[in-house]
Formats: C-alpha cells, sequence, structure tokens
C-alpha cells in the first residue's frame, strides 16, 4: 500500500514539474491551446494542451510501472476508461481547475486514486496543488496527510463559518441561500482541492449543487478528495444528502456536498 | 518615479522574505498569534503576527530610507496614520488577505502605494502576491504591469463571464443578485489582489459591497489596486456608482466595484 502511495506522489510530481516547466515555456494562452482528444467515453472532441499535457505524463508513467510488472488501467476525465488488462483503475483528473489555471487565477491541483469499481472502494489518493505544490494524500484506514502532517477536519463555529459554494448562471437557487448562511465565502473552482481545504480544516462546507447536469462533477473530479476528506474525519454527500458512491465511468455526474463536521449538516436541515 | 517603484518592489520583496521564513519556522498557527497594535487611528488593539511582522518589515525600510535621505509618512492599515515629516504617504496593507493566509487559502498578498492626500492623487503601487510571488504594479499615465509585462483589462463577454464577489452573513441583498448574472464566481478574499487579477483581464467584476460598516474597506486595502486597475484601462467606483476617492485615514471606509470594461457597469444596470 506503502508502494502505491509513493507511485501517485511520483506521478504527481512527475505532472507538476512538466506543467511549470510549459507554463514557462509557452505561458498560459500557449497551455490554452485546444488539441484533439482521444476517442473513448468523453464527448467533447478538443482538450486544452494543459490538460494533455498532465494526461499523457500519467499514462507514460502508467506505462513504465507496466514495464516493471505492475498494470493498472486508467479513467482520465479527458481521454475516459483505458483497460490495460489491471487489476485496479487508476482514477485520474489530470487538471483539477483547468479553467483557474488558464485564466490566472493560482489555484490547481492533480488528482490521483487508486480503487476498483467505485468510489466506496477507493484505496488510497493523492491530490496535488500545483501551484503552491502542497501535496494532500490519504490511504482508506489510515488517515488524511497534508504534506505528510496529519490532518483532521474542523469543529463548526457558525459564527466563524466558512463555506466554498459554487455559484452563478448554472447554479442551483438552494446554493445562493447557502451562501448565505456562511460567515465568510469562498469560491475557488477547483474541486479536489476544495475538498482537500475541507479536510484539513480550512473550510467547513464545499456546496457544489449546479442546476446543469453537464456541469455537475465526474468521479474523476472527486475520487481522491473524497477519500481524503473521509479519512480526515469528513463526509462526501451527494444533494439528498446520501453518503455519495459512484461507478467509475465518465457517463455519470454528481451533485456534491462535502462537510467537515456533521453539525454543518444539522446547521443547513434547520436554516434552509 | 522609477526610484518609487524600485523602492516599493524592494519593500515587497523584503515582506515577502520574511513573511515566507516566519511561516516556515512558526507555521499558520504561530502567525496568527495575536501581538499589541500601535495606538493609532485603528480601534482594534490587537493585531495578528504576520500583519506586524509585514508592518515592522515595511517601516524599518521606511526607516533605512530616512536616512539616505528620502522621507515618507505612513499610513499603515496595522498602526494608522505615521508623521514622520515626509512630503509624501506610503499607504500600506501589510497583509491583505489576513484570513486566506491564516486559515491556509493560499491567496494572500502585500499591497503599498505613494500618494500625498487621497485615492485620486496615488502616484504609484505594487501588489505582490506573497504564495505565488507575481508582482503588479502601476505608475500614473504610465499603465500597469504583471511581472514587468504591459496589462490590460478584458473585454466583457457575458457568456464566459467570472465576476468575483464578496457574499456570506455580512454582504448586501444585491450581492447575490451580482453573483447569479456570472457565468462563474470567484470569492477569493483578498481585495488588493482581486482588483489586480481585473486589472489583467483574468475576472470581469470585483464586487465588495457589504451590509456592514465596519466590513467595508479602508484605503488602505485598495490605494495600489485601484491605480493599478485604472492603469490597465479599468474603473473603481462606491456601491453609487460614482468614481472612487478617499482620503488618506482609516476612519472612512468604502464599498467598492471594480470593473475592468464599462460595458460591466451596462449589464448589471439592465440585469439588476
Amino acid at each position: 500500500m506503502n508502494g502505491d502511495i509513493e507511485f501517485l506522489r511520483s506521478i504527481a510530481e512527475h505532472v507538476e514539474r512538466e506543467v511549470t516547466a510549459r507554463m514557462a515555456a509557452v505561458g498560459r494562452a500557449g497551455l490554452g491551446r485546444k488539441v484533439p482528444k482521444g476517442e473513448h467515453e468523453a464527448r467533447a472532441s478538443e482538450t486544452a494542451l494543459i490538460d494533455h499535457i498532465a494526461e499523457q505524463t500519467i499514462l507514460n508513467m502508467v506505462e513504465a510501472r507496466r514495464v516493471e510488472g505492475e498494470c493498472f488501467n486508467v479513467l482520465s476525465e479527458e481521454k475516459g476508461y483505458m483497460d490495460f488488462g489491471g487489476d485496479r483503475v487508476l482514477v485520474v483528473d489530470p487538471i483539477d481547475g483547468t479553467y483557474n489555471a488558464l485564466r490566472g487565477i493560482p489555484f490547481y491541483a492533480v488528482s490521483i486514486a487508486i480503487g476498483h469499481e467505485r468510489l466506496a472502494d477507493v484505496e488510497c489518493g493523492v491530490v496535488k496543488n500545483l501551484v503552491t505544490g502542497e501535496t494532500y494524500h490519504a490511504v482508506r484506514g489510515k488517515g488524511a496527510f497534508l504534506n505528510d502532517k496529519k490532518i483532521h477536519t474542523a469543529q463548526f463555529n457558525p459564527k466563524a463559518s466558512i463555506f466554498s459554494v459554487y455559484l452563478g448562471t448554472k447554479a442551483s437557487p438552494q446554493s445562493y441561500s447557502v451562501a448565505s448562511l456562511a460567515r465568510r465565502v469562498r469560491g475557488l473552482g477547483a474541486a479536489a482541492l476544495e475538498l482537500c481545504m475541507v479536510a484539513s480544516g480550512d473550510i467547513d462546507l464545499y456546496y457544489m449543487v449546479p442546476t446543469a447536469e453537464r456541469i455537475s462533477l465526474r468521479v474523476t473530479d472527486i475520487a481522491a478528495g473524497t477519500l481524503i476528506l473521509r479519512e480526515a474525519g469528513g463526509e462526501v454527500y451527494n444533494d439528498a444528502y446520501e453518503v455519495l458512491d459512484m461507478e467509475f465511468t465518465l457517463t455519470k455526474r454528481c451533485k456534491v456536498i462535502g462537510i467537515g463536521d456533521r453539525k454543518v449538516l444539522k446547521f443547513l436541515e434547520a436554516k434552509l
């Protein structure tokens, strides 16, 4: 299991190096250039160069690992499901927060998890902030960590609450009510990283409940972040407040509510 | 004038070095420790260590400059107005986004401007992101720059709009309507840096209209950011949509609306 985490970390570091180098070389505009996507489950036929570079870095490392004798299948936000004959699946969002990265908002990450068939069986995950280099990781049953220091969610204090809420033309009306209840609101635009910030106690609630299905999240966005938040003492729900589970496929999407302290749910229930 | 900008940059670099070193040494919790504040205009009697360290670094450099023969007065968020017998005033927010810095949200800056009596006569300003090291600066009549490359605000496209809106229990009801009009919403919690991101075209609107007077912004928060946004082609208003001006004092606060393209105002007028 330790070997798994070392493998994920090593992938994240390679992605960081590659993206940083390309950002320096061609700038944000260059990394935003559209390139053709592989033809798999995902519908759009083009992807931004930054996503392509990050995904290719990951696939190269999966291939190198296969040559060394361990084989993973891959489910990736860009290319969809790739069956390389492995027992387990690497669930990957090559760039969490692509829009931020391309727009100059310094908040984006790489997210990678290892599991079998669904969110509930994810074994370990890594989310690395590609701006600060900070690395979150978790192993099921072993806790969650930020830069190797154990992290825990925060106790909820309504008077000093801070919620991260998805808003705008595609957000549900409910989202605005949720935002109005927090002493402070952030909207950061990178799901995996925001779940990790709930895990480390920096944020009390991550609320991503859009109206449009195509804006909702896929399992690639949240596989690592969900395990990290659960291992830190929090929970992740769908918008019916059921504990979230999702199959490893890009064809399903879900609304996502992540909390650090169960008291947040009672607070929302009482106030909404 | 060039000497002024070099002085401001040098201050910002010293603050960055000092804050980074202390963050590494004592961590966020250490930097959040409360220390006594000087007794000037500002009402609260305590400040976080991180603000104190940044302010002290700035005051030391002002003193060194005085010894070299150039004297500035200082208006600072923490210690208030300090008359050192200078002709001009350094308007300083030692840490823009203190809450973010202490909570682990990687988005905070130092903001410094040089002027005489009010926002309208600010001559130059520097805002340095203390996480990424990126430096915004402007000189009146000479344009605005990010890492020495000239920046301009973006043309407004409602379909791809991105607004940064202050929300939560202290935000005006209007703020929620504004947020609902944008394709994407961010809430980043650091006014100077958010004005700079409007200047560089990353964000279309910065909307900070709270209900509570004590949450509104002071001139120290926005002196540098306002000049940078204006020099990049944008404008800064109060909540009556009057071009913003403020005296150099900590006793006045203001609601702040920063836009890159005047079309944003027409859009808000038509939709609200």
